[in-house]
């Protein structure tokens, strides 16, 4: 550890996004890890949990209060609805967070509705900046608290924010959504069981049920109305955004596959190639492309692949986004906007893709 | 072999689709099976193409005339293009086909439209229906020549049949396909080899671009427009579909999911539900049912699962269909025709599913 | 209902093996299911555990005495432990046994050292008949309590009986085990979570300590020393099991890579082959091939595919064996039972593989 | 480009060993990439191969000869038979060579034997060292021409040198090998197509046949009789080792579960253990633990993790490995053995695991 590196903890250590936290932060250049967290795994090596970690690290899950005292930056990989509470604990004690969870990602009142509870710290709301890095780069630089985005949203989001942006969504925009298994997290479920998983692909949280839709709607309507600069959680204008989920029998990966009627009749495939170019150029994670992309292309990367198609028979527009759930859907992101919030260069401890 | 059972042979009988034919009619009590040819394995064991048929049958491979001479019915599951050609001889020969390949669903025009060269035997199209059993079942059973349709659009169609039967199709219609590897087939190519589809997904031909698609588009224009009764290739009135397939890392299995803007506004998610099942009532392999369906719950049969969702937030209508791309969307759906050709009872030799 | 068909019951219908069970009892043309009991399911519907069955069957779970009752052979498909008593008030309500669970398995003395704890009923060891089909089928003919194989002994004791019946067997025998999932049961458990097992192969249960290993021994030993007739616990003489499974990433599937030094040295592959041939000549279910075998040959099967080689440079025999774990290995080694305890045609409602 | 780097090219690009040391010479902080080869893609960017590469670098493929011109060092991912006079090119041309063919691993009789064909250069033979880091070092240091070892000999390799080293092995040693399917390459083949792989486990070139059993033999005799610094292909003794590969569905990872009857009866599986953590204690890509270890844990890594235990029945001793093929097993083997060539800290470049 040099003196001038930041301390970083980690609340929810043991599980899927924590492993990934872990895989940067260990090998982040400017940032010594000083403390992970974990309920389960309190008190017992990271490789308990890990066993890719085993001779990597001697370090022990801590408790979250000596976490959060020793940290100057704060990820909390913890489920929604509890997390609120500490991330309020760890910004009264004067540090900066990124959280992982869903709890500062919508409005108070959308909280309620989407999460079938009250709000628990409705006060904090305001502080929070929501961490699609891409698009909110100048907030998340001085936040105090960066919510991270959902990972199936941050897929969507990044697909279609250049159409919105050119005024080109519609009020209407389908997202078809193949998740991988991973993204349901680590406890053990009948629905997760390896036998009930594998040779299956099946919907789930469909017509307008998953959590992740208003935070599109807010995050394309933002894009739309008020470009990049602007964090407010209610923008003007909100497409509606119908969301189809399907787990298919992958551990990482999501590919979002949209479909728009666009607003303007006349646009064409390559004009659309180069506004979603142009919108993406100087965003490092970002590649947009000809071809059609595939989730390999960013499995265990934090780099997000994007083409966009018009159907002329249909008039439909078609754009792809693949991002790996658990790097730019999740941890990769929030090392991302670590980087933002520290003035690093943006992309330290960022991964590339391994294939096959 | 009694002496009242049918002989049946099949072409192309080292593909995926042959095996799948092979399982049920080897057990088909009213059918004897008098050849199956294989250019590839002309002369070799069945069990040098199928390792689990060792020890279950002795016969080899034999040439096409001889498959042909020897039947009464055949089976061709051999590649589009060349098919046309062993059917008209088969025909020449008085025999009943059922034809796996594309060569005889669509129009003339549409063959050499989507299939790139104008269509071999435009004389025999008026000569085929197409063998969406629970649509044509009257004109299939007095039928010389079955066009079996395609493993996606059966999905497909049966997804959306009972909205186009009740006027509730758009003009656009959007399909999102998961399809398992096994449907393109056993040829060895980079993009089918194991290292590069497991742990991927990935969109194909999008856009407009999908041989399925005019499939898909007659089927409902007839059923909106003529209901189940007539077979002629271009309805007054079809749909657009927009067609978007993906790649999943799976063996078997078809998830279609679709979203349709309703032309009535105010019908709801039980009427829809109603709807769909009165549709199917008496269909001995659909079943439209409550919950999401999955593939699993369809691997290795010949059923198809259905479910049908009103999201009250955006409008769209889902409807979700599952299916065994080689068993209802191929060999299943092929022995259901020759069962109904023949005056059987429907479900004889068909598969039920197994689990996990 | 047939007025002649026997009444079958199932205790533990929610399980991998009942969902077996199940698929092959509501096919059988000479049983009927009177009744299945799940504690977890109790008063739903079969569907409700059962994706597959949706629309295939009507009954509901029903509970285990009522299932006892209803019954005159009864499988128990619930855990060890505590099935023994399940079995005690089914055989004293006058009913005929087939325990799929490994209560019924070994000697009082065995199964205190294996499974931790007291034999629960030790006065019915003596009525129970080890029920591997081929090795043991005349003392299962007139069973009233058959003791189901475990999947990998089965597995291992087919790979190696016939050289343990040719004197070819050493004191010491290497069993190496490549298991799939489903063979750890339903429960949800980290180490059976999708994201956990796919893409993850590793030993478990090695060095003497998987419970499967004394089935192994017995069966060899009795195979050495008294042939196919006798069921004794204790034979005179049992070879030493080295027993080394692995968990691969696969559903479905057993492979029995076995490896022997023979006490003779001469013995070339092909008079070991011949000597297999044999020894399954009369086996219906029973393949020995000369190609090496793989699982999908055996997928969804109740068959088992065996060869044996002779490596020249170490002298060593090597026996492969597969068979499906919830076919040959669970379910379908009851129902053959279950038809040779009836005297009904062996194979009937057995099944074949699917391929892929 | 900084003046001091070392220029390094790949020969065989386009194949999955290449794909890995690309992954860790674009990021090698003292090498840098002066060309790649690829005959199949010569004169196409790296992404047209390798789609992850998309946007990450804008090289394309060269040919043989520039490649070679170029470097200071060159790796060769080519097939065996053809590597060698690509090989001696280099050599003759001055460069360094770190080969991963099997081409320089043999003595010429075995190369002969074993792979069907006289050794093409067997002038250069006593120029290469067997490049199993851990064991040949010293050597590797000066080497101009390294024969990085093949995938399954390193793990049996590393699972067992400790053992022969300490005079515990016997004559005869058995080693079974489960290898996911990218270990067999990227060229189309149907025993590796996706539908034929999947749910599948399988022996192939058992009984003697697989070409890395002379690896083995050789290092462990080395490692036997002349300890870590002698590279001679012939040590004066050699195990025989009994080889038993299975092909399961999975991508990357090998474990090799290996069974050896010990010299010595009274060694315990402690002093085997720390006979183990004392071979390996200076070496930082091995851990020796006390878990059986999983491939899970070094998917994408250079790490290999090993455990030893003892059989108290029957007296043998298991002892398993786990690698990335692709990793330990190929490019990141050969990445340290550029290390440890050019004197640089030797886990430059090199990786660790992702989970899940």
């Amino acid at each position: 550890m040099q003196p001038q590196q930041v301390r970083v903890g980690i609340l929810g250590g043991s599980g899927y996004g924590g492993a990934e936290l872990l895989r940067r932060l260990l090998q982040h250049p400017l940032v010594t890890l000083s403390g992970v967290a974990s309920r389960q795994y309190l008190g017992r090596p990271l490789a308990a949990a890990w066993p890719h970690l085993a001779g990597v690290t001697e370090a022990t899950f801590a408790d979250e209060a000596e976490v959060i005292g020793g940290c100057e930056v704060l990820f909390t990989a913890t489920p929604h609805g509890s997390t609120a509470l500490l991330v309020r604990q760890a910004l009264d004690a004067g540090k900066r967070v990124i959280d992982l969870s869903a709890d500062f990602r919508l409005s108070a009142e959308d909280y309620a509705r989407w999460y079938g509870q009250p709000h628990p710290c409705p006060e904090l709301l305001s502080t929070a900046v929501y961490g699609l890095t891409e698009l909110h780069r100048d907030e998340i630089r001085m936040a105090r608290l960066v919510a991270n985005p959902g990972c199936n949203a941050t897929a969507a989001n990044l697909a279609l924010a250049p159409l919105a942006a050119h005024g080109l969504l519609g009020e209407q925009v389908l997202v078809s959504i193949a998740a991988a298994a991973s993204g349901a997290g680590r406890s053990p479920e009948l629905g997760l069981h390896y036998s009930e998983v594998n040779e299956n692909v099946r919907p789930y949280k469909v017509a307008g049920t998953h959590r992740h839709i208003p935070e599109v709607e807010d995050t394309l309507g933002r894009a739309a109305t008020m470009g990049r600069r602007l964090k407010t959680h209610a923008p003007a204008w909100r497409p509606t955004i119908t969301f189809t989920p399907h787990l298919i029998p992958m551990t990482r990966g999501i590919l979002a596959s949209c479909a728009i009627y666009p607003t303007q009749d006349g646009v064409t495939e390559s004009e659309l190639l180069a506004l979603y170019g142009a919108y993406y150029r100087a965003e490092p994670l970002i590649l947009v492309q000809d071809e059609l992309p595939q989730t390999k292309a960013v499995f265990g990367s934090d780099r997000c692949l994007i083409t966009v198609r018009r159907d002329l028979r249909s008039g439909w527009i078609h754009s792809f986004a693949v991002i790996d759930n658990l790097g730019k859907g999740a941890a990769g992101q929030a090392v991302h906007n670590l980087n933002v919030m520290l003035g690093f260069s943006e992309t330290l401890a960022l991964l590339g893709a391994l294939w096959p």
